[in-house]
């Protein structure tokens, strides 16, 4: 078993690293405080023999040799760079995970068939430099690493510069289709990021997939005028037509439940002055479920209601597809050997689908994958207030520990 | 009769100062700018024979004087400040219709009984220094001049400094209070800034009032979550529950026409992030309405929608009134002075409303007052565009002619 202690104090050490007033983190990717806990991670690894092998995109890897080096690794790992206001567990939690794996194998001298990588997926969180998953993405080549490299921040410095800058622009080859090495299999373990594991009471999920998405930008047209000298019937209320799509989004993602999700995140109002009609809103769509047909259906609705409010308000509406992750399903023999880890730990576990995106949803288009979730309080992530009971986390590496034994072979 | 000719120049002349490239003026309250424009007024005023006086807030008055001197001054007028991206027409109109009639009574040797003044108002945009309307607002003591010299533009600069620095600060007392002379009769021509007129094409609006206005700040918090992880029935939508308020507030309007208006003009949601459910969004609500019945009756309806947003949707919500206009009505005589000046003048006359606050709103609770207003093109003001025809602009000045002969004697 793990030690929990020492996983708790791998996780406050890293965390020291852009620590934030509000006991949050802010270590942007890339930047100087990740490149400070990035060789905090190698040094800790090496302590524990392995080698490091960095990629074209800065991803890292720390092996620990098998007894038979020719099979292909089985793997865990995140991401250590955080949101401006992020938090300590988000992506930190599952390379320390790893690296506690590490820990406790070596400290039973457990020797296992396959050899063990710990993976630092570059930029997961996409807040400094667009897209997100970057590093996961160049490896399963959704898209190419010139392109990653070529990515710039708002002050323009590009990806190939913050990597040089850092000393992390390695020379192994950073995509699949390159010669990267798959992996036997691929384990991540997330705090939950949500609130149904708390609201169940239950420590482990086995996560059996991840939603699909699709992201939109929407614009409604009408005509900016004074709200006063201006009667109803003669306005032409972008905003008013606009919240009524708003409300659409929601009652869609109602109509496909259990799975389905849907939300407005972000909204523009032009002019934006307390005695203006709106002439223009700004606003997004995020739509989330389980299955492509269910995601489709969720799009077809979206554009009826677009076509309808045309037609029966003063405006014009433009829509917009900007994101498409398609619904992904994990390895079922790798859930299946997490809730048996998790039977294992004496652990009650609950059958759990993403909702957000992971490095892992990009690794499984390449070997076998799954995720372990444990709760967040309050289901709150991607806030300096990100919290997570110690317990939990040592039991969650306790059942990556057990998985990735149960693949590797002793 | 007036010369339309002379009074467009005089219009174009105006709009030098400060003009932009889009056709519009850029002439904020008290600028160096605005020192120009007032320097060109009372220039012109002072070549008619007039003399100047200027209060202790800056409003001028040029005054022609009647047969009677003892007689209460027969004034019009309006600003000649305009917003940042304003247009040539908006307050400028109403002051050079006011020496259009001085020019014009000069040039026919017209002797009034009562003395004639043109008044320019300080600051009646509110775009530089708040509150609106601060010139009349001080004239009719809705706040004191001390209050409105202290007020400060984002600079940090004073209306006090900003007037000695323009030659502006007067001697005159600026307030009824302190002994600012009232008038027999004001009148104020305007261009409409709505389409009502150009509706019902016609060119002469009696004005017999204005509407009443309560604005409020309302927010909604719900509790900010990431869009995938969180399950529909878990979540505190702020946006989602904030849309129906929204719509209530014209659903609230349409339920009190035909001068009820409602319009939401500026909101901000939190963290505005695609992929984060909305913990919390601000937005305005502007109330119009023509009876202050009938503005507390949409002021309760608001508050009960407040209330059953509460109970029906997992948010809290605040509610605050931060402006209080009450409904106006114009002198009923003076309205008739202006629809025989209409008859007189050959133009046909609709009666109408504003829907906007003006200097004659503040004016009128110290004397008789009423408006004239002409059309602009497509309703639209504050706006670069702002156009007015000038066959109009002649019309509502020999109508201000002939009201304000009629008003002060032959
Ligand atoms: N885990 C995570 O926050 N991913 C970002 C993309 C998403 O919204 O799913
Ligand atoms: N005329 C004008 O734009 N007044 C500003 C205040 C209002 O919105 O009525």
């Amino acid at each position: 078993a793990v030690d929990g202690a020492r996983l708790w104090q791998s996780l406050m050490d890293l965390a020291r690293i852009g620590a934030t007033d509000k006991g949050g983190v802010a270590r942007l990717a890339l930047t100087d405080l990740d490149g400070q806990a990035r060789d905090l991670f190698a040094q800790w690894c090496r302590a524990e023999g392995c080698t490091i092998r960095v990629d074209g995109i800065g991803n890292i890897f720390a092996r620990r040799p098998g007894a038979r080096d020719d099979l292909p690794a089985i793997a865990t790992g995140s991401h250590i760079d955080t949101q401006p206001t992020g938090g300590k567990f988000d992506g930190n939690y599952g390379v320390m995970a790893g690296l506690e794996v590490l820990r406790t194998l070596n400290r039973h001298g457990v020797r296992t068939e396959a050899p063990i990588e710990v993976c630092v997926w570059t930029n997961e969180e996409g807040s400094r430099f667009v897209p997100v998953m970057m590093g996961s993405g160049v490896y399963c080549d959704d898209f190419t690493l010139d392109y990653a490299l070529s990515r710039a921040d708002h002050d323009g410095v590009s990806v190939r510069e913050a990597l040089a800058a850092i000393g992390y622009a390695g020379p192994a080859p950073a995509s699949v289709a390159a010669g990267a090495p798959r992996f036997g299999a691929y384990f991540e373990a997330h705090i939950e990021q949500g609130p149904v594991l708390e609201d169940a009471g239950i420590v482990i999920g086995a996560v059996t997939g991840a939603l699909g998405q699709r992201w939109y930008d929407v614009t409604v047209s009408g005509m900016e005028a004074h709200a006063g000298p201006t009667p109803m019937h003669l306005r032409k209320d972008a905003l008013f037509a606009a919240t009524h799509l708003m409300q659409k989004v929601v009652d869609i993602a109602l109509a496909h439940q259990p799975n389905g999700r849907g939300t407005v995140g972000c909204v523009h109002v032009h002019p934006n002055s307390r005695n203006v009609i709106p002439g223009r809103v700004e606003f997004t769509v995020d739509f989330r479920h389980g299955d492509d047909a269910g995601l489709l259906a969720m799009d077809a609705a979206l554009r009826q209601a677009a076509a309808e409010l045309q037609r029966d308000f003063p405006v014009g509406v433009a829509l917009e597809q900007v994101v498409y992750f398609e619904p992904v399903a994990f390895d079922p023999l790798l859930v299946d050997a997490i809730r048996l880890g998790a039977r294992r730990s004496g652990n009650a576990c609950l059958d759990i689908v993403s909702g957000a995106g992971h490095d892992a949803v990009y690794v499984a288009r390449t070997a076998p994958t799954a995720m372990i979730f444990v709760p967040c309080k309050d289901g709150i992530s991607h806030n300096e207030i990100e919290d997570a009971d110690p317990a939990h986390l040592e039991a969650g590496a306790n059942v990556l520990l057990h998985a990735m034994l149960e693949r590797a072979g002793v």
